[in-house]
């Protein structure tokens, strides 16, 4: 995962344009990717996707006419979908297109301007401060015409209608855990899943912040319903302890599973309610969809120093991080496909494990084994009710040891899953 | 307000009489107030409504002609409601109606006999232990005679036809924070939300304790109904932190309210829950009306020092606690008026701000401030379901800041109220 | 209770056999007890009743002819259902079959096999350090054949058709909290009760641990079905603080009710919730019947160092501890009794106490007395929502508070139960 970020790093991407399609065709030598292109101009909701936005040089010159900002060196440098320009101007009248951070003052910050027709520069405070009076000549050597919106999906068909989402975005330039963390982590959960049997369907989706998010809304409202489980994963490559913000409804499924399995599996964490500010689970969680999405994180956005600067480089994100992520979520999965309601098909006292092989034949002493005691709550709790992550949150048992019992009890006649009873 | 009390404390009140008729007038000439005279006898629930109580003068003679207790020099002195009496008598006879407080031998206790007939004289315990044998004249010129229980009642209709409710009991002498001081913020906030537009309507009652509430509620079964929100207010004027009693619903929208507008003031305050004791929220949340009518109070009766005894005085309120209270109470107007469910009409997805000028153009930075999270806070939320208290309970963001977001979302037509929406 | 436990101590109770029967011949002698015989190879839901054991001796003689391991010393030395064996052995032969605690080397441990074909003895592990090699003779004169399940049952009968169950294990040889206790306090509370009006029929089960409970479900779904309290009553004896393991419903009124009557009446204790590991509330909790059944005991099996060992003895259970026990559920089952749901025939507005006798005539002073409060409790809560239970948990007054100003509130017809309200 971190050569695939080390590889997609150099790209200039943006909301629309090249950076975008050459990252999409990288992850598509991997993956079954669909690239989708979308016109500009074509409306999606309250939004209207914007004209192409491309770039092949950027600079200031001094009056010496030597290169004081220079988007070769970084493509940060760059306020981003900056309108071409090319002019000469004094120091003063460049000054209110010149961004840095005071606080920060040898980073590079990353700022755009989607929205507002604009051009800037961002660079190091310190070296703003350096700047002397006098002519400078600036360039942006950019375009802004009608094109396309470019997003990438990957769809893993289940056993099911049913899907999970998983969502990145593409958007940012050379930024490594905001988000080619996310990109490098989804683009490895695909593989993995792609090797599984599913009860669900999978859906990834490598889109442009919001805007791609809300295009892909527009144009997906029916499928958007057969999502029943969804993340945002973003800055997951870095070494900070996990966040997960929740989804809109607060205890959705996918919440309460990230919440049990970072729990169970002693992974340093918290958990945040929702707020409807983020990522695009802002778009997912909108009032008319109120989709279960929550955002996995590590380092969270706003909170911490590199965030959203050129210190989010390929030294900040680790491989031991990007493993561990992937590790969660393939847990995570794992439980969501394990998490169904059964039917104890002997609901009237407990059914005699010993004589089906499932119990230690000489009683009278505790027997505190886990795997017992998932035998006896699973068969207890299996009222049709009760799903194996509420089984899980009540018993406090690991719910993998849960899902063994479950295969055991299946494999006996004992359990069966709620609609096959139903059927029956 | 302080001059208020200042001039209604000489006063002696009780549940019937002139006193509380004086008081009545006192107010009439600030406030539009009707008021309402019922005749003695009248039935009201379980209850009658008792004679009615005057008093011109009461005292205690010793041997030597002197008034040892003068109800000139306190209306306290007297047990209220006592039967008139003229006759002479040993210390021995005397002693059973005579009320002190030995732990606050200085002292005069409040002491009443609505209904069972007595008459007797409070002093204090200091004075009692002074007392020597012999024989004392005992004089209670009182008349206890058919006639009327008065009451102010003062309604500021609204838009629409649902009431808030403010109760004060008028019944007390010259005590007073309980309950002049509730009598005078009541009068004051009249005041200020008569000048208000209103989206309720506000009614005000100026009422003698228990038979007051009682006989109001027996001839307003129906107005009853449409009170949505209450407040019974009393010992109001002392410095003390606030103590909000909650309503017997214990989660009903005042209790809401005046908690979150507490919380977000930073009002030393403490919330506590439903007793079936107290003031005249007993009435309103009795089982057959159970209004969501709570109790305001600074001082809690019965666990200050002063409380219904002669200390209970001028000095012991202040005017910066009664403006306080005023405040907190405007507040809590403010916020049952703007506490309404809204829908918005763009729920797919987040609308675009920028292009309403509602949202920074320069995108990329954190934006902590509350106002734009409170446009985003309304928006999400905004389904039908959640009322703004219910958005500012859960973002934890300022309800005026909510309120004033969805003011400027309502002129660009982003929210509307969940009404006009429903009958579009 | 603590003779009936010593009594009884010396006998060899099993799941089946003449040690049951001669446990419940000594119940009847001082209760109406029923007593059942159920034939081995009845079935039972998943199960079947077992063949009778039964045993008249048993040892292990070492090479010189001497009983090294005597039945006849404790009945715990034998695997309890020992198939019946006569043979010389090695000691190496021997080793499988013996049963030992390194950890606590100066007791004999109680083990069973019941449900699969075994043959072993239980001994002290430091003197099964000390068996010499050379050659042993092994006897177990048992018998297992076709025969009889016995349990006991009384029934006393209640005003309603509702029942409270109490049910305690009978199949433990010489331990004397694991089960005798449960036995004797079972037996004491149903005396008791059966001089008492009653409202709730009493059930009282003395029955073998887990198939005596199946095999009493299976011949009584019917009945199961009025069951609306329950507890299974087990090591009851020793000083131990209460331990309260709540139903599978987990908010029962059984479970309200023994934590209100716990915290209330100031006894040590902890609540702790339901698993389904334990005593015969598994079954009475199974998914099929899910009774509001919850376990009282005071050391919790597996958790004291005398659990299933000879050193549960007549020492570990003390008078006093039985006594308290018996005191608990006499209280538990007043409230129970108590635990109505009553409708105020005066739910407008408070009713005139004072006229009825009820309350103080001189007011004007705080009244914290208990008994007043609940007057207002029971008033304010009596609409036909909130049981006496429910108000005991809302007000923090003690139940038997509130069951006495029910009976005032009665008597002057201010309250009726729910029932005859809605008949009326």
């Amino acid at each position: 995962m971190h050569q695939l970020i080390t590889d997609l790093y150099p790209i200039c991407r943006s909301i629309t344009g090249d950076g975008v399609r050459q990252t999409l065709a990288y992850l598509q030598r991997h993956l079954p990717l669909q690239i989708r292109e979308v016109p500009s101009g074509t409306p999606a909701f309250d939004w209207t996707v914007p004209q192409e936005w491309n770039i092949s040089d950027a600079w200031i010159k001094n009056s010496r006419g030597e290169r004081v900002v220079d988007f070769r060196q970084s493509n940060l440098h760059v306020l981003n979908y900056s309108t071409p320009i090319r002019r000469k101007l004094s120091l003063t009248e460049l000054r209110p297109h010149l961004f840095s951070l005071p606080e920060q003052p040898d980073r590079i910050p990353y700022r755009t301007s989607y929205y507002q027709a604009n051009w800037g520069f961002c660079l190091p405070h310190r070296q703003l401060l350096e700047l002397e009076e006098g002519e400078y000549e600036v360039c942006i050597d950019s375009t802004l015409e009608p094109g396309h919106l470019s997003y990438g999906e990957l769809f893993l068909p289940g056993a099911a209608d049913e899907e999970v989402l998983i969502s990145c975005h593409i958007c940012h330039p050379s930024l490594a855990n905001d988000n080619l963390s996310g990109i490098a982590v989804a683009a490895m959960l695909a593989q993995h899943l792609g090797q599984q049997e599913r009860r669900y369907g999978y859906r990834f989706l490598f889109i442009p912040g919001t805007i791609g998010a809300i295009v892909w809304l527009s144009r997906n409202q029916a499928t958007a319903q057969r999502i029943k489980h969804g993340l945002v994963l973003t800055c997951v490559g870095d070494p900070s302890p996990f966040t997960y913000k929740k989804s809109r409804r607060g205890n959705a499924t996918i919440d309460r599973a990230v919440a049990c399995v970072l729990g169970q599996g002693g992974y340093a964490h918290q958990l945040e309610e929702f707020t409807p500010y983020g990522y695009d689970e802002r778009q997912f969680c909108s009032p008319g969809f109120n989709l279960p999405v929550g955002c996995l994180m590590r380092a969270v956005h706003g909170r911490f120093a590199e965030y959203h600067t050129s210190a989010d480089n390929l030294a900040f994100v680790q491989p031991a991080a990007l493993t561990e992520t992937l590790k969660l979520l393939t847990e995570v999965c794992g439980l969501l496909e394990a998490d169904q309601r059964y039917v104890n098909t002997n609901p009237n006292c407990e059914p005699q494990l010993g004589k089906r092989g499932l119990y230690r034949p000489i009683g009278g002493q505790m027997d505190a084994k886990g795997y017992q005691m998932a035998l006896l709550w699973m068969l207890n709790m299996s009222d049709g009710e009760h799903s194996l992550l509420d089984i899980a949150e009540r018993s406090g048992l690991p719910w993998a040891t849960l899902a063994a019992a479950t295969t055991a009890l299946r494999e006996v006649g004992l359990l069966v899953p709620r609609e096959e009873e139903h059927s029956a």
